[in-house]
Order: C-alpha cells, then structure tokens, then sequence
C-alpha cells in the first residue's frame, strides 16, 4: 500500500537551493521532509519548517538528526559519511548508498572506478602533493596540457585547475589531486538518469552546457542538446550502465565531454539533483526532484519526457558586488513569456554566487535561447 | 526598483489548501511570505516557516499579524473585516479591499451590486428567515423551482439548498438568505481574472467544470472550455468588466452559468485563488497562485496562457471514511504520465473533504479526459 510510502520520513543533509527545490517537489506530494543545515539563512529553510540546525559534516549532528528520518539523503556531496554508514547499519535507508558516495566524492576513487568498470575517461595520475606534480613536469614524466582536479575539495568549478604552460604552474592546487590529460572539448553536455530502490531506471533528455568563462559555472544550459542523436543514445546508455554500477539509489547527474574527434569522455558525476536539470520543474513531465524523492521512495519513477524547449540561465552574482543582494531587471523579465524565474532567498550576494536561475521554455530552441540572452542582459543581482 | 518589491512582507490569512499552494509560488520568487491560522496541522505550514498561531475570524489576531506585514491577502473570505479596513486606515495595502470584501462575502449585497452594475444574474429576494420564505411560497408570491442560498456562511457548497418540491421546503436553511430564479443550466464554467494594483488585467481561458453530484464540490474540471468561442468571449469580458467594477486587486475567480437559451449568468464570485484555477500550475505559463502573487505586487501580471490542454480532479474524502487519512491507488497513478499529484497533507479525512487534487495534462482534450477518468477509478483517500 502507497499509504505507508507517504508515512517515510525523508530527511535531507543541506538546505541550499537544491534542498529547498527538493522540498518544493515533495511538499506537493504531501512527503514529511526534514532537511539539516546550519542556520535559517539556508534557502530550504524558507519552505521547510522541519528545518534542523545542524552541521551536516559533524558526525554527531548527522547521527542526532538520521535518528529522526526513515530515509536519508543529500542535496550536497560534503557530508559526513562514516555517521551515514553508521545509520546505514541501524537499518535507515540512506540514499545515495554511503559506498557510492565514497567513490564519488573522491576524484581519484572515482577515476579508478571509471578505468576499472571500463567507462570513457581521460588517462590520469594521481598525486599527493603540487610539489610532486612540480617534479613530475620538471622530470618531464608529465606533460602539458593537463587538469589538475583536487581530489576531495572541489566543488562547482572551484578545485580544478587548467595547466596550459608554464605561467599556470604557479597556480598549482596544493593536495591530494588527479592530474587528467586535458580533452579537447566540443561540447559539455549531461544526461540525468534515476534509478529507484528496487532498480527501475529513467533518463532525462541529453542538455548541453555553456560555462561561464571566468567563473568556471554552468552560465546557460539548453535542453534537448543538438549533439547528433546517435552520440544522445550513446551518452544516455553510458548513464544508466554508470548509475547501475555504482548501485546509486536517487539521481546521478554525469557531466560528459563530447571531443572534437567525436568521442564521449565521462567527466564527472554528482549523486542528486543537479544543476544541469533545473529545466525539468517547467519543462519536463516530472522533475528531477520529484524524481529523486520518487527513486527514493521506490515509487514508479514516471516519465521523463520534455514538453517544451528549454534553457537555464543561472542568476549569478555580479562582479564587483558584495552585500544583501537585490535584482535587477526583474520587471522586465517578469513581463516576458514562459520566463520562470526562481530566487533562492539568499540574503548576500558575492561575484558569481549563484542566487537563483531563470528557466526559459519555447516551441522551439531556437526562441527559448533568444529569449535567454535577453535575460542574461536584462537581469543582474548586485548590491545595494 | 525591483527590489523594494521584493522586499515587501506578504501576510495570508488562511493556511489551507490556497494559502499553501500561494507559499509555493512564492517562494520560488523569493519571496517573504507568512501565513496565519489556527495551528500547524493547516497545510500552509508545512511550507512556511513563518506561519502565526492565530484565528484569521478575530479582531486583535488579524491585528496583529497584520503589523507585521506590508501586504495582506487572503486565501478564505470568511476573515475578519473590520481588522482589515482598519489595517487598510493604518496604510496598510490590502488586497482583496476590505470594500470589495464586503461585497463579496455576502451573497445578497454581490446580487445587488450585479442587478446595479447591470451584470447577467438570476432574479432574486432577500430573507431575513427561512419562515419568511415559507410563508412566501405559502402566500403564492415564491414559486418553485428556486435556490436558497444563505448570505454568509456558504463554502464549498455549503449554505446552498434547491427547492423543487414541497418536499425540499423541510430542508430550508436557517438565517438570512438570498431566494433566486433555478436556472436551467447546460454548462457551468469558470473564468479566472487578474487586476494588479496599477490596473493592468489579465484573464485565463474558460474552464469548465462538472460537479460531484452529492456532494456539491467541483469533482472535474477541463480547460479551456468547449463553449462556443462566442460565449468564451463574452464569458471573459464580464469577468473583466465585474472586475473593474468591483476594483479588483488580485484574482477573481467568477463563476458562471450557460443556460439552455444560451445566455450567460453570473453565479458567484471569490477574490482570491480558485478550485477552478488549480490546472493553471501545470498547465499554463504562470500559475494562478504566482498570478495572484504578481497583481499584490505591482508587477506585470505576464502571460495566462494555456501550454497543454488540462483536467483538474478534486481527491475527495471517500464517503464512509473518517479518521486518518490514507491513499490508495498512488503507486498506479504515479506511474501515469502527465499526471500531477497534489496532496495537502490534511492529517484527517472525513466524506467529501478536498484532500487534494491531481491535474492531467495532454495534448489534445480527450487524452486528458481518458487519463482523468483512469485517476477517479484508481485514487482513493480512506482511512485506516
């Protein structure tokens, strides 16, 4: 009986936008969710009373607040694991497993699982130090060009760095870190997949990314991408085999290369709603957060068909701008059709933070990424 | 600047079903909502932190909530007036106005604002007593078939008694009460309008509904109506014209009869999101929660149009059911596509009380139809 799925208590380790959208998903459905994080400043807060503060890399607080869930799961990689593995064998449900998330938070484990199960990715060494990667150029044992990603304190786009020449060598990361060849990219693009408790499988349509040239964020992303279609069903099928053998339960997003050759590389992956599928809320069927909290709960995962065109701009913090943050610009997009804009509620703004994002949909790609740059050059978040 | 609007506090009297579903498209725009009603089992809570203990009925609570917001609206008519107009002396903005209120909330004052405006409304009398009414139809001068439909207490339905025989004059309702002409309806329809503080009007297509043939409460609704185009028309100026005279800010869902001659009547009328207008979340490209949202706020009201084609199925308490509540049927409906699941999350559920709904998009009208019907053999909510 459905009955007892709705009774679950899901409990959510971080409360940025991720979390409140996955609150959002799941208060429709009438779920009883929770979410940790620390302070009511976080997004989630602001559509979950059963907010907890807490730290969710401390082991105490995870442990104090699994004990409340009957099921757990996160919005943000940097959790504590060992009380997640802890709560795993009190017999809670904790989605994604810990043991995936033990590959997947580490860059390196995650290199070694991707060269293991025989999944597309660039040649890699790792390192313990930059000092090493220091002796291994000078050796010349490596070479330029190369991605110097550290192993466990990256995060959106932060933690990696390109070495090009040798003027890039002073900005080597110090620690532990996976020193990849450097692809040539066509394209970036990412397939979303879910795969629920008892094993069903969904994949999202394929979306193409743009960066941000300086702050190394997703800038704008489209949706379905215009890679050539034999490449979409290829890089859907490498998901789904990924999401199958890492055992994930929830979302996997998984960041692809396309090079110029025509080859699929996987870059990385996350292990929960994603940033490259803010889309589906508007676009698609069901979104990936109701997706995930689906996977979760073991419940059908539904469709993932998109209806409209899409593209996501992310509403990044302007440079130069520090302090409570204010939107500019708003008026003007709210007047525009199929223009769905989503303020996360954060009250400070800095360069580049991601303060909310703009969901763009159309009949047809080419006026959704019309309207898109309109709203790139009419909305800004600065500083009062 | 957009940001002093966004700055503004938004208080909701009413925590239901409407006031929840406000929260949530709100809260996607950033914004600062709260919420008052009498405890935290009321559905807003559970996406709204800022939700007030209080009773919306009482003088010194509405008060007193009210000092803490910049806007006030409503999500349930039945609010105290008179804390309202003097929250609106204090500068308070107001919306709906308490002047359109007390209107609205009483059924004899709308009839003669409609007879005086020159709006298509059924011939009516007021009575102060049901035996005031029996001594009429005694007297000869109140002839059946006829409506009784108390001044203000009706909801939902409520309140609403149909005389076609002597033996429906025992049911007659105590209080005062409008007496008006039976029309012989062909179809019964919705026109959902917008009016922002500046002016600016926005209307969504004609929806049309179907209702639950014991319980009184809307069980079906399509959109856009099938009516002929002609009358769609006509149907949405009045709506726009009642609107204006009304001076409207916010939605005002107006309901309507088509008679068999083919003329168009007002029903009644509600200043605020509607039953009628739940399909908009999935359905249209701005919700009629965010559309209210918007009008409160001076912001350009946007588009109402409909992207898919829309059935909207009220989850009522099944009959012989009361205790807590249980859902029976979700994992099937959940695997179905289009097929948007809302649940309230109202701890108890008694016969006919509106638990939730599910909105059925498609592409064509009868896919959405034959999907509406699948949802009402499949979905029932019991108890345990």
């Amino acid at each position: 009986m459905a009955t007892d799925t709705i009774g679950k208590r899901i409990g959510i380790l971080g409360g940025g936008q991720l979390g409140k959208m996955l609150c959002q998903a799941g208060s429709r459905l009438g779920l009883m969710l929770s979410v940790m994080d620390k302070d009511h400043t976080f997004p989630a807060y602001s559509v979950c009373p059963n907010f907890t503060m807490g730290d969710i890399t401390s082991y105490e607080d995870v442990m104090a607040f699994g004990s409340n869930a009957d099921i757990l799961t996160i919005e943000i990689e940097k959790v504590n694991i060992e009380a997640l593995e802890a709560l795993e064998r009190e017999g809670k449900e904790v989605y994604p497993r810990p043991s995936s998330l033990r590959i997947i938070t580490d860059k390196g484990k995650q290199k070694i699982f991707y060269e293991g199960a025989g999944f597309p990715t660039s040649d890699f060494v790792l390192y313990k130090s930059k000092d090493e990667i220091i002796n291994d150029v000078e050796q010349g044992t490596l070479k330029m060009p190369f991605v110097q990603k550290l192993r466990t304190e990256g995060y959106d786009g932060r933690g990696v760095h390109v070495v090009k020449t040798d003027d890039d060598m002073v900005a080597l990361l110090e620690g532990a870190s996976v020193v990849e060849d450097l692809i040539d990219v066509d394209k970036e693009f990412a397939v979303i997949v879910a795969r629920s408790v008892s094993g069903e499988m969904a994949a999202y349509p394929v979306v193409e990314m743009q960066f941000h040239p300086m702050a190394n964020l997703v800038e704008f992303l489209f949706s379905p991408s215009t890679i050539p279609s034999a490449k979409q069903i290829e890089a859907s099928q490498l998901a789904i085999q990924l999401a199958e053998k890492l055992e994930m339960v929830g979302l996997l997003a998984v960041e692809m290369f396309l090079d110029k050759s025509g080859k699929i590389w996987i870059n990385e992956v996350a292990p929960r709603p994603h940033n490259s599928g803010h889309h589906t809320i508007e676009a698609c069927a069901i979104s990936q957060y109701e997706m995930h909290l689906r996977a979760l709960l073991d419940w059908p995962l539904g469709s993932t068909e998109q209806l409209r065109y899409a593209v996501m701009v992310n509403l990044l913090g302007a440079e130069g701008h520090n302090g409570a943050a204010e939107y500019q610009g708003l008026r003007e997009i709210m007047a525009m059709s199929e223009v769905y804009l989503h303020i996360y509620g954060k009250k400070e703004t800095k360069p580049f933070r991601k303060m909310g994002h703009v969901t763009i949909t159309g009949s047809s790609l080419e006026e959704a990424i019309a309207k898109a740059h309109q709203v790139q050059n009419t909305l800004k978040v600065i500083s009062s």
